[in-house]
């Protein structure tokens, strides 16, 4: 059988999932209240996900799709911004952004991270 | 060429496909319009997804990434006393839920699994 | 470390990632302006994604899921018509498919796949 390793488990779900090499991340939505701005969201949210990933024997150069949902579309260039200074060039993964009300109504941002480890 | 199994195959879409030991299960939906409220819903939901990962050699406890639309986030905490109540301890996968109109105005919820096969 | 081909590179993402044989397409939206009706955009994202493809050696046999996000879900039996000519007998795949605002206003329709190398 092959194995799944489980990263961060809590009782409802876990962080991360790695299988046969691909890790499956969690949608990943900030953290603490005090970002309000999708700027300030948006760092915090990719600054979780490289955590994550580094966990996961991964990284940014690593990845092979990235779902972003956006409580509102409004944001798209905010989230842009500070995904471009983040993106690794020459490792800019296959990307689809949508609008969606994400859980809480503070959260103005949610990324859906996979990616392969290293 | 690596073999791709496909389970449930209609005209328009199929219900599974499992490629390399990963299963790929189509967006699940309740099937009945009996159940109307969203606890009926993600049981019914959770249900079918637990026979269509048996018959694709996996089960709840192999669960790789799970993506939840709810047709309307009040519904986020009937939703959760369900999952609760089914997933593994231990096994829980990385999940992400969003609110998402459904194809059908009865759908509450509608979910998303990738899994490994065992 | 496992091989990650890119295809399609930009600054800000790139249309595919191929790893382990299996193929991550971005988001594929309508490129024109001149497709207005949803039959017009299905039928030409449908093209970028059999083109996309082909890049990546997979093909539509090939495919191992399907998320469609429709702008507005009354497009849906017009999406159905023109998926339903394209998919091939005997390999269509798990399909999700919800209501979603789309990153432009003209866009109908984006389709994000993933896919099995030949």
């Amino acid at each position: 059988m092959s194995e799944i390793e489980r990263i961060g488990m809590a009782k409802r779900y876990s962080e991360a999932a790695i299988h046969h090499g691909v890790v499956y991340l969690a949608g990943q939505v900030p953290e603490t209240t005090l970002s309000e701005g999708i700027e300030a969201q948006t760092a915090e949210v990719l600054l979780m996900i490289e955590r994550l990933l580094a966990q996961c024997g991964s990284s940014k150069e690593r990845l092979l799709r990235v779902q972003i949902f956006l409580a509102d579309l409004a944001d798209f260039d905010g989230m842009n911004k500070v995904w471009d200074a983040w993106v690794v060039p020459g490792h800019a993964p296959p990307r689809a952004t949508v609008e969606a009300k994400l859980a809480k109504k503070a959260y103005r941002v949610e990324i859906v991270v996979t990616a392969a480890q290293a």
